[in-house]
């Protein structure tokens, strides 16, 4: 099927084809339709590499990710369900999600300069928001299409979705409270990654709200959420006295190392320390205990980035018509059997 | 060693040996076989990219992963350490890998020829390899350079890298048997997907040399090489009269689902049953018990694969002069306390 016959089947000449596919705006929106219609119905492939060439577009959205902290942190089952369901929104579009991975030592800042300078991506996806990110700074100078998967003090008409990190540290304490519980620790990321600071002050307000004094010693950065952080960040809470009766994890990877390391201090998890994890997945449930951890639907978180990012694309605003996307995304606790009153 | 040479040495034409080279039908099995031996043993490697050097090369190479399957199963950090392997070789030549995302539902066969069409990048690592792969067929026949992580019945003189599955099958059964195991189960995928094959073919062969007969019901399938996959094949084994005293998983995931599934059962992972996984990972070290695994070394794996790749096509063959690659990469044993002798 080239661009001919679809123009054929179409009754419509080439040149207003081929301005429908590109998304032109001198195209009215029903003649549009029809082409974009015709086109996934009949399977009209276009010819990427001279479209690019001549238009700068490429067809191509670029979701940003680093190999190291972020993909070895959150698991690949996050970003698994998220690139699933920005596809299924891409799909009707023709456009492809590759994953640009910013190789572990490469700065993330050089590195989406350099994809913006390769023209490799029409637009972006970036993740692993700092709290101050000169990405989003220069993304938004350069007026390159991005959508952010987090908040950051940096930039702030930009279009943004966040997990409810307050949501997730104020039900875990209101919990936990709720079932005895006084000294809870909080284990946070060692970076500057800014969910850390918004999950440090959520949990600190909840306590206040229940009454209960901030005791700095309960708030363990670790370096690696991940099995080693969780093991080593259980080790100092252990060292405390009076030995904190709960914890509250910023990453539900990390409850395997906090199991380990209460069994080789002779102590059941859940029993004897409290457990709370970040997201249900498909890990939590099959730990023992199960793990208490919020239910996260990262579909639709996917589905709704891709068209927040669509919609500052004049080529594909009419088709998702959002507006600014600046969300909260929601969270629901699913209980496990690993914060049970403590003894 | 041009294809005019390796013709030359043999005896047939060019259009045979470039037609055997591909993996034509309309050459019989006797002269395939002469072919790629030849090509083997005379390091023959084919020169895939004539195509993209004349329409206009991307500087972009892509590794093509199935969202389902693969990356939820085999877990992030089996890619992202891969993934830091090619990006090291790739730096100097300033090529971008970028991971193409076969979404789950598509067909990875319809996906690959989409991704061809677009022209989107110059070359492909693929992975997930089927026992026959029609992937393999259709980027010989297209001249597209690629390079497999996985062995297939599919081609046969295109380079490939595949992890020594029969070693980890040997060395657990060896293992297991030398500790006095004699009933010892394994956990294969149920899909048809190669590696699969090889596993079994492996563990039987095993058994047999040490003396032990082979029972299929000792053989699972599981629908899903994960948590939950690991927590149902535990389950079959439990049900199974007499007991098996150990198992041996294609995934270490699995581990996970084994370890609930035999706590729900009041059994000691271990102790009651002995359980040996696939690759060491940031999971294995901190199990309770500490999971008996096997490490491979993924960076270097990445780089190998990378140079591979590079030497099929002639803009960088020069710097890479390794030849055709077609390699079984090492494996070796990690102890853990996962596996004791039967009680």
């Amino acid at each position: 099927m080239s661009i001919r016959e679809l123009a054929s089947h179409l009754n419509i000449s080439i040149g207003t084809v081929s301005r429908a596919l590109n998304g032109r705006s001198d195209v009215n929106a029903e003649t549009r339709k029809r082409v974009l219609e015709a086109a996934a119905e009949l399977g009209y492939v276009p010819n990427q590499s001279g479209r690019s060439l001549r238009q700068g577009t490429t067809n191509a959205i670029g979701f940003m990710v680093e190999t190291n902290s972020e993909m070895s942190n959150h698991g690949d089952t996050f970003f698994t369900s998220v690139y699933d369901g920005v596809q299924k929104v891409f799909a009707p579009h023709h456009l492809d999600l590759v994953v640009l991975l910013c190789p572990s030592g490469d700065d993330p800042y050089d590195h989406v300069r350099r994809v913006v300078a390769r023209r490799f991506v029409d637009a972006l996806f970036i993740s692993a928001i700092q709290r101050h990110d000169p990405r989003i700074d220069f993304l938004i100078e350069r007026e390159i299409p991005f959508i952010a998967l987090g908040r950051s003090l940096s930039g702030g008409s930009h279009p943004w979705i966040d997990l409810d990190f307050e949501g997730v540290a104020t039900q875990a304490v209101n919990r936990l409270v709720a079932r005895g519980h006084r000294r809870i620790g909080l284990v946070n990321p060692g970076s500057e990654i800014n969910l850390g600071y918004i999950f440090a002050d959520a949990y600190r307000a909840a306590l206040a709200a229940n009454g209960i004094a901030y005791d700095p010693q309960l708030l363990v950065r670790a370096e690696q959420t991940d099995e080693e952080g969780g093991y080593r960040s259980a080790d100092a809470l252990l060292a405390l006295e009076p030995r904190p009766t709960a914890v509250v994890l910023v990453n539900e990877n990390m409850a395997i190392g906090v199991y380990r390391r209460l069994h080789e201090a002779g102590l059941m998890p859940g029993r004897d320390m409290a457990v709370i994890g970040l997201r249900q997945s498909q890990l939590t449930g099959f730990l023992s205990p199960t793990l208490t951890c919020f239910r996260i639907s990262l579909f639709d978180l996917g589905r709704r980035l891709a068209e927040g990012l669509l919609a500052t694309m004049p080529a594909y605003r009419d088709s998702h018509p959002v507006g600014l996307v600046q969300e909260v995304w929601p969270i629901e606790l699913v209980p496990g059997e690993s914060d049970p009153p403590p003894r």
